[in-house]
């Protein structure tokens, strides 16, 4: 096979926000799969908020990306020649296939996706990660209860859209906090919050006490810094903060750490960090509920694609400017 | 009756660090008990970093004490007039009796101490309150097991001690951090710590990674700040950080966040907060089991006692500048 793959390299790690210098465009010839291995064609690649935690070198819950090696992503593609018994020729699949065209690699730890169920992109979002994150991080870390206040951050955004969606459907009152008016407006006429928080016009400690009159009982947080410290003072008694991400602290040299955080101690509260592949072994449980949820019209998975591999560099800075409302889908070939 | 009763009411709130600008020492007549109330003798007042907090004008687990009204303080006693049937004159007891030499107050509240349990200071300490929050604090809410690796702050404060010394009852390794070389020989020397970190002269996170190889389980905080800091980067997976104070930032205007906080989000990590009283129902169970370890010598109660009602406004200080080793207690009369 004499095609060419193209690929986004690591070539140096990034000091604060990544940018083209950061990466080498590269291409070489697409390998054939050996024995027990899958050869891919990339059709869509996810951007996540911990890609750039995976840029760094430091110690994590997944090693760094080393120098010179294909940046690590989420994606979904189309098995284009298989050497493993249980993956055919125009499969869809799901897998670590990084940013770019095809990927040669072995099938463990590779799932097919029915795309008949729902668009691919919808399988990097509410059918993937994002969407297990948000239903773990909620249910099984925040202990959401029916009647609970839900205060959720990057509420627009992938994980943030379905934690607030998933919080309504289990019965709790919901505010998201995102960036600007038309995700605001997305949040309570769309996806059916009970309120939401503009941080970059509100003063979010006001808005706070006016939204959460009986305070909060899970903060599911995706961004710290400030919205992090202002949401702490407001917690409710046994309240629990959710430690998802933190979007806005990922390309600065300091971490702004919780100033807040003793309203841990007076609240009897706590926070908790956790990683959503811990949850590997429960995906179908929650994929079942969701989907149902989805099938119904309950829940609604909201992508944001943008087309073009080598747009990749760009596109991807687009998750810390807050360009996106949904998930942030790269889109390297067509379906 | 025409005995004078001395106190220290609060003057005005302090920013930054207490001194006599913000205490009125005044006297006033003893007032006789009313029906349902006990007037009593105060003979021993627990000093606590707590207490700190009580001065601020902010909202916490408990109302702040209001400008003009004695100092809240919990104390050991003697009844010398009884208008309830379950106290008689004589009795030894312990409740919030204030920073006074006289405490006219209902019974409610109010509980009998055996004096010939142990010394009255250890009812203010390993018995009183200090004990209780060590117990709870490591068992219920950092629930440390036997092998665990548990780190202790304010290791020579009468918290920290106690739940050192509980934690290798218990079967933890166990390393102490606190502050000078005389603290640390005590921990190691003579109260059964691993290992002790003296935080003013080493480095803390080249010593926590010699003397904690297998990571931390549990972090008992009582310092907050730097010291924080530099254990959340140690954490072990699943660990837990019980967050019982923070001294090192009680002064301080603006507290400082622990900004390695992510690190429960990669260890899939808790920091929880505990207010001891919660733990009222349970107070006699603790006490049992501590006082069979007190009595078989396997559990130290040490305290720093120091003289004189008049000395308050410096000698609460100590707990600041880290003057005491072992329980602060200030001797009020002669038991």
């Amino acid at each position: 096979m004499d095609t060419v793959n193209h690929q986004f390299r690591l070539a140096a790690r990034p000091q604060g926000m990544p940018d083209r210098s950061n990466w080498d465009y590269a291409e070489e010839p697409v390998r054939e799969p050996a024995d027990g291995e899958l050869l891919v064609q990339v059709l869509y690649v996810s951007l996540d908020p911990a890609m750039r935690g995976w840029m760094n070198d430091s110690r994590s819950y997944i090693p760094a990306v080393g120098i010179g090696e294909v940046m690590r992503a989420i994606a979904v593609g189309r098995v284009v020649a298989s050497r493993h018994p249980d993956f055919a020729e125009g499969d869809h699949v799901t897998g670590l296939f990084g940013i770019q065209e095809y990927a040669t690699l072995p099938a463990d730890g590779i799932r097919k996706v029915d795309a008949s169920l729902a668009p691919l992109p919808v399988h990097l979002n509410t059918l993937g990660m994002p969407g297990m994150t948000a239903y773990f991080g909620l249910l099984d870390v925040g202990r959401a209860q029916p009647g609970d206040t839900v205060v959720v951050s990057g509420a627009a955004g992938a994980v943030g859209s379905a934690a607030g969606q998933i919080a309504k459907l289990k019965g709790c009152r919901v505010v998201g906090i995102a960036g600007g008016q038309d995700k605001c407006r997305l949040l309570t006429e769309e996806l059916g919050f009970d309120a939401a928080i503009d941080y970059k016009t509100e003063d979010l400690e006001a808005s706070l006490r006016e939204s959460c009159p009986d305070r909060v009982d899970v903060y599911f947080d995706n961004v710290g810094g400030e919205v992090l410290d202002a949401v702490l003072p407001r917690l409710a008694r046994g309240a629990r903060v959710v430690i998802c991400g933190a979007i806005s602290q990922y390309n600065s040299r300091e971490i702004r750490g919780p100033s807040n955080y003793l309203s841990l101690l007076v609240n009897r509260a706590s926070m908790t960090g956790f990683v959503v592949f811990d949850y590997a072994d429960r995906y179908a449980e929650a994929g079942r509920e969701m989907g149902a949820w989805m099938a119904s019209g309950q829940l609604e998975s909201r992508e944001h694609v943008v087309e073009g591999l080598e747009t990749f560099p760009e596109t991807l800075l687009e998750l810390f400017s807050g360009g996106n409302t949904g998930k942030l889908v790269l889109q390297v070939a067509r379906a």
